[in-house]
């Protein structure tokens, strides 16, 4: 027999992976989760039919997600994680040792009990002693912040369902407010290729950019993702993560990295024509 | 009832197409090849069951192998493209006024007579007057050559099948004698992600490595290619193409572009470090 996991990137293309076994089906208050293995892309993890992690490749986005900021401001102590309950974007920050606090506030706990159970690299980073894990709408939880973090980074899943929070404005004003002098927002930023995808890409942007005197994105090479052209989005305060990444300080530390180096770093933030297109109309709009 | 294209990525991963209808299906004396409309992709012709080109994403292709190294030179004037029988290369190129001569050398006629007819606009410079097709094997065709090109263009399909001479050492050797003093070999060079495909970008490498003082990589996001992240080589005997870029001039040319910008021309050099070691293995080897 064979056996076939199938996700739609759009109605009219999907990408398929052969699968050994499924290893978990559930349901959450929130969200459908499953956990396959496969030889292609080791294990796994889906959220309502979308591949959110894969052990071959999820090194990528939490690269990128993680060390774009850090590189940016050295300063950065408290870090507020929004989503992300897979633990690897905490796995990465955990790595410096010059954080003082890192709270993640994930909206539906089971996922984080089922990425321990079948993903213990990417959660390797959830017992640091300075990782606090708030069971809570992230939503709700800036609200009452102010003028708290230095970095804020919103690892969500796409804007349907329980991320759907996430992308809306009074959210984004949220974060604003919930940011120190220098702080800054990265958010996962959907994809400019696919029309849904690119919908919600064009929203987020417009959306940032009215509270944010800084708006970038940035692009990855995520092969698991709906075409495998991934956005970031990089807002900010005050700090551009071009003109003002620290590429010494951050090459001094020693981090050993899969994806990201310095020269990623800014290249990243060079965009093709017609994503600088789609970003430019959805300001306009 | 539903139609669909599928593509094998891997032996374990696969990337599917909803068809219209299929709108030719033939069979060369080297390949088979067919054309399908899609609503998602527009046309889309497909070799031995690849897809080579699509409606909606060859502009990115065609910007990347041509416009990074004409912008490197401004001095080129010859030019020789090795396949490329769908015209898109030749297309980008016959928008400079300067070159005086395009060479096209494609094996396999039917290509061309196909797209010709489903795909009028990609092949809409083919009856350019300073453009002469020979449809004649390139790894012969470039053997006669000497001193006598500014830049060779390698558009060429996978390195099974007709594409497999177009990867060797003889054929990067010829490439290196055809080619002027100041002379760039620029190739389609396979992707980093799945195996079988960074085999072939090793090889292609290694081998390209042993000829040019100049061999560089660099990275494009091609949604219909297997992952997504795609690469070409940049090989010259002197110039480098990020040191050696002409920004104000290329951008004095007033060309409009999809994909392509100067910016993303220095930016798609930046590899992720897992690229970098898979290219510095290769030339260990």
């Amino acid at each position: 027999m064979e056996l076939w996991y199938t996700e739609n990137h759009s109605k009219e293309a999907k990408f398929s992976i052969k699968v050994e076994k499924q290893l978990y089906s559930g349901q959450s208050d929130f969200q459908r989760m499953d956990v396959f293995e496969s030889n292609e892309f080791g294990r796994f993890f889906t959220l309502d039919g979308l591949v959110m992690i894969t052990e071959k490749d999820e090194f990528i986005y939490h690269d990128m997600i993680v060390h774009v900021p850090m590189a940016t401001n050295p300063k950065i102590r408290n870090v507020l994680v929004i989503g992300a309950g897979d633990g690897g974007t905490v796995r990465e920050l955990t790595r410096y040792a010059h954080l003082e606090n890192i709270d993640m506030v994930e909206i539906d706990q089971m996922v984080v009990d089922i990425c321990r159970e079948y993903f213990p690299n990417s959660t390797s980073g959830l017992d640091d002693e300075r990782v606090h894990l708030y069971f809570e709408d992230g939503l709700k939880f800036v609200q009452e912040k102010k003028n708290a973090y230095d970095l804020i980074i919103v690892d969500s899943t796409d804007p349907i369902g329980p991320g759907e929070g996430l992308f809306t404005r009074e959210f984004y004003k949220n974060c604003y407010e919930a940011l120190t002098e220098d702080g800054i927002l990265v958010n996962q930023h959907e994809s400019p290729f696919y029309e849904e995808y690119q919908r919600a890409m064009k929203r987020s942007h417009k959306r940032i950019h009215e509270f944010f005197p800084v708006a970038r994105v940035y692009q990855v090479h995520i092969p698991t993702y709906a075409s495998g052209h991934w956005l970031f989005g990089f807002a900010s305060k005050s700090l551009d993560p071009v003109k003002d990444l620290k590429e010494e300080w951050w090459n001094s530390l020693g981090l050993e990295t899969g994806y990201y180096n310095t020269d990623i770093h800014s290249a990243a933030f060079a965009l093709p024509n017609y994503v600088k297109k789609l970003l430019q109309e959805a300001v306009e709009e």
